[in-house]
């Protein structure tokens, strides 16, 4: 591993100076501190912690609530706290913003501000430091995104397959045999994991596997006013969706072109969010143990931090049934395929 | 969670009885420890561990070597243990064997040898306790093998469709358009998910996706005899095999058959056992860090022992490129696709 005089011999500096543009001292030149600090991250140098000094971890937060405990993202945060702190790290919450990714690479702004790990919620396949992370030597943790081959970065999350496969059995079993699905836009890795489990489950169950019953779009009134129509002509009888809140857009539009849910079509989301339960009818959808994704992110991270880099840690999914799901319409053939 | 009373309560025995059957005492006959391990695995009781007393973990072996440093198994077990006795967990090796298994459920075995959790390697979905996976509720590690929905089973293992993306990118960066598949039998999990892989990465790579270039069976001499000419027919220039010792007979077929590897055809194998090193030429192949999956198989069991069920943990694959991968022959149409 580098250290500080080979940054400073790379650079033709003191040793001295290294310190300071490390540690943040004040009378080191912006234009100093950012060469010591991309050598530093080219040479692979990572701080020592000094005895006694408190080892610090970041929560990054993109596209995401998390501040009242009925946000998505509150439980996730609080228990990476609740087994970060007692292992005596110190966690940041940092929301993020383009302007500061842009100013520094990740590894370089880790390096720093100090800390020895990150877990990432919620950002996007765009977000500026994703290339970064293919590359990157700081423990990363990423909820719901995954990088190929890097040992630094690990992917925390369900296992949508098991939670597809779940509901598609479910629907089977209730009779059900033209199943849709509506979604995100693929330019997120979670919608793109569940789109693919989709089809994986309508294979694994033996139904017709037709792309016709599906839609995606970034775009919500897309999904309702494109694709939704095509998916009744063809006579879906229930309908996945890739999140509960466009599971609940797609409810309340199906109220208003005269169906009634369960009676005449079936509608599961994904997540579990709070809402699900005061909807009219509830909303059956596919639950996230998010206190414990939590837990399983400071797992990883620790993981890595002793030299076992795990490329995926998945959490059980569970399907929570409630008045949004019920037996296929007996009108219809049951057994179109 | 249930008590020693209520195993005595439900079965109008003694709690002396129920204690004694539980700990194996002489003076209790066989057919009251059974019906006492039979109530007490229904009710859902443990055993809690008097002070002083070590835990012990199970390690099931089938279909694998593991007995010298140079086994497949050896250094999965060796990594087990490294981090379950210093955690103060004494462990057993125990091979498998379907008499045994067919005596008791799993969990009567678990609780009867006073087993706190298990690692299984090697398993067939075929065997006799993989029903009893499904309801399970000893904490429980499968290598290479996965259960849908219940909490106490996890899965450990690398990422196949990581492994396989690598593979197949390189091949064709290496100019590579026509790639096939042989592999086993697909009553094994793992190989399931690697024929599964192969698709995704061929698919993810915008290369023809075409079932004629791929062949599976239980017997290698179907493979050579059955599916390789037609392989060979269909233009192939490299062919990835599930597993390393049916790379290496592919290797040695094509060599009798006249072809020059990697001049004419390219060979991958998977797993990266000692053997790869030796062939001719050595074998390229998708290594599984063996260490650190038995680190991680502790890891999911002391998890699930902490409420924290992981379904699945995946390590990273890691391409081992040697002599039997090169670049396509100039001689066939790089782009047929």
């Amino acid at each position: 591993m580098a250290t500080m005089d080979d940054i400073a011999r790379q650079l033709g500096v003191t040793k001295g100076t290294v310190s300071k543009a490390l540690s943040g001292a004040a009378d080191v030149s912006e234009t100093t501190r950012k060469a010591v600090l991309e050598t530093a991250v080219e040479l692979g140098y990572s701080r020592i912690s000094r005895a006694g000094e408190k080892k610090q971890l970041c929560v990054f937060v993109e596209n995401m609530a998390y501040q009242q405990p009925e946000d998505f993202g509150w439980e996730l945060i609080t228990g990476f706290r609740k087994m970060a702190e007692p292992a005596d790290y110190s966690v940041e919450v940092v929301p993020l913003d383009v302007p500061m990714q842009k100013a520094a690479r990740y590894d370089e702004y880790m390096l720093r501000n100090n800390y020895t790990g990150a877990f990432f919620l919620g950002i996007p396949l765009s977000d500026p430091w994703m290339q970064d992370f293919k590359t990157c030597r700081t423990p990363t943790v990423l909820y719901d995104n995954w990088i190929k081959s890097n040992p630094s970065v690990t992917h925390v999350g369900i296992n949508n397959d098991e939670g597809m496969e779940l509901i598609v059995s479910r629907l089977k079993e209730l009779g059900h045999r033209r199943i849709g699905y509506l979604g995100g836009a693929l330019g997120a890795f979670v919608y793109q994991e569940r789109y693919k489990a989709f089809f994986h489950a309508i294979r694994q169950n033996q139904l017709e596997d037709d792309r016709a019953l599906t839609g995606v779009s970034y775009y919500t009134s897309e999904c309702l006013e494109r694709h939704l129509p095509r998916l009744l002509k063809h006579g879906c009888t229930a309908i996945i969706c890739s999140h509960d809140l466009l599971a609940h857009s797609v409810m309340v539009h199906c109220g208003e072109l005269g169906l009634n849910i369960p009676r005449d079509l079936s509608i599961v989301g994904f997540d579990d969010i709070p809402l699900c339960r005061y909807t009219t009818p509830p909303l059956s959808s596919v639950r996230q143990d998010r206190s414990n994704l939590g837990k399983s992110a400071f797992f990883a991270l620790s993981s890595q931090l002793n030299q076992v880099p795990i490329s995926s840690l998945q959490l059980h999914a569970e399907l929570i049934q409630r008045g949004s799901m019920g037996p296929a319409p007996a009108g219809r053939p049951a057994d179109a395929t």
